[in-house]
């Protein structure tokens, strides 16, 4: 039996918690509050996401401890929004990780360092790039929840681990592929957040579809550019984890990334579209890291700049992307 | 003053009158229906497609001589459905489209024949691959009429009249851009209506968003496969001209492919699909074309293979897109 710690209680660790605890692993999941986990205890499902999911409690322990999550699993899946990492292994003793194989199921950067997940648990934890994974999507949890067919890639510098990671996460309808990019998929899967919140100021100025295509098109290249300047490998980019990914992002309606941008594209402030969703989207970090990161890159990246100016510099979305829309080819 | 015959009175073709005439171009409008043409010439709009739009007849002359419709102009755009070229065609006389810039707005090939619409104007009309353009989106004609910011990329092996015919497209709200692709651009254009169809299928099957992230992300690699085969130059597949004409094509709740095919997914057969749509959709004789002439080229194709199977070998589409499913990553 396979012991797998889920630290985290969003609908992406509850939807991971479903489909390893079905496939027979034990599945240690950490919560913060301790009423969730008393909720989970006695009703079987998560009292705040994917409530339609029961779950059982002979595979999965839902735990406050930490500690004693971590201790008993061979691998540790994080999964708390990038923001909170550093908040939720803080009650975490820097050998904790030791000999563990650890999975980031986070789509973001750390606030402020600009260093991502995986390069933050190598440094903090001592728990080397070989003994990481992470998961890219395309992936909405809420379908995962409805078992509709979903495909998972995991990246990863040792693919002999990857594939066994797979083998626990395949099912009836989940595939899982193994793909040897542990940092190309992770930036990745942060600047489709800047794309998403970018698709939505798009829409809200009331630009149309023609012109979200477009800026899909031009944003592909943009990762291109970025990727191949942080991270030079050969990638097809048009893979399920990199266009696929930043699609059912891009073209979501339930976005929260597409919503907040939106807001701002209407004429929100950062301030008041943040209190009225009553919760940051991951992009509003992410651009402020790629932007900061590619201050010594010096990549070509219009997309990201527009953005970042948006938010973090108070210009108009209107004209910024005036001067956007004639960049795109 | 440019002279431009366009021929076809649907929506793509009153959008391109719309752009070409507020340039101050002469545009020669062709139409079959002589009630339109009189409709035209009265209240000056199209009663059948984008009616809102309204013309200066100082420069559109609607008519139902196609011969002097062609024969007063230089350059002469087709958008017919690909399935009524030849029959809209067949008043003009062979030598008529001698000396002429001929460009194609057509999103599809000739039914049975199989060949590109270049392609058959140059063997029927003995014009030049250099005396051709295509015009790529990606470009709903709805959004057009609405001035919404939009993208044309004009398709060419000869750059010089390819940029003459983009600045004659270009205003506030359209950007044109040449790129030396005229197979590969119209190839593309024809493929996109079958993963539209795919899509829709998908959809009518109870597929959710990630899977539809997927299906777009594994076609894109069966487009580049293709291309690759019968034409194999180096193209940035994620162009707006090939990845943004497929997804605004693929995402689009208006799609008649999209529309078509998910109808057949929710168990129509292609007959009442068709008597229910009053219309036949591109993708259907599309894929046709595609999986005949991959007969000899043998490329790797899924997408198109279940396609063709599900509308023309009558077998279960939950069955093939089952089979098609594993085959994706």
């Amino acid at each position: 039996m396979e012991k797998v710690a889920i630290l985290g209680g969003g609908s992406w660790a509850t939807a991971l918690v479903k489909i390893l605890s079905e496939n027979k692993a034990q599945v240690n999941w950490w919560m913060r509050n301790s009423q969730d986990v008393q909720h989970l205890k006695e009703y079987k499902h998560n009292p705040r996401y994917l409530s339609q999911v029961s779950f059982d409690l002979h595979y999965v322990k839902p735990s406050t401890d930490i500690r004693a999550v971590v201790a008993s699993s061979d691998w540790v899946i994080l999964a708390v929004p990038a923001a909170f990492v550093q908040l939720a292994l803080a009650d975490l003793p820097p050998e904790a990780l030791q000999g563990k194989m650890v999975i980031s199921a986070i789509k973001g950067m750390i606030p402020n360092e600009n260093v991502l997940i995986t390069d933050y648990v190598e440094h903090k934890y001592n728990v080397p790039n070989s003994h990481q994974l992470v998961i890219a999507g395309p992936c909405h949890a809420e379908e995962v929840a409805l078992e509709k067919q979903s495909y998972l890639t995991i990246g990863s510098h040792d693919m002999a681990s990857a594939e066994r990671f797979c083998e626990m996460l395949r099912n009836r309808y989940v595939k899982a592929n193994p793909l040897d990019d542990l940092d190309g998929i992770e930036y990745c899967a942060v600047m489709k957040n800047i794309i998403a919140l970018a698709c939505g100021i798009a829409r809200g100025l009331n630009y149309g579809d023609n012109f979200q295509a477009v800026l899909v098109s031009n944003a592909m290249f943009e990762i291109e550019r970025f990727l191949d300047a942080i991270m030079p490998i050969h990638r097809d980019l048009s893979g399920s984890a990199y266009l696929g990914d930043l699609l059912v992002t891009a073209y979501s309606q339930f976005s929260r990334n597409r919503t907040f941008g939106n807001m701002i594209g209407r004429g929100y402030t950062v301030k008041s579209a943040q209190v009225e969703m009553n919760m940051v989207a991951e992009g509003y970090y992410a651009v402020q890291s790629i932007y900061e990161l590619n201050k010594k890159l010096q990549v070509n990246m219009p997309i990201t700049n527009a953005v970042f100016h948006v938010l973090y510099e108070r210009i108009s979305p209107t004209m910024e992307f005036e001067i956007l829309k004639d960049k795109f080819k």
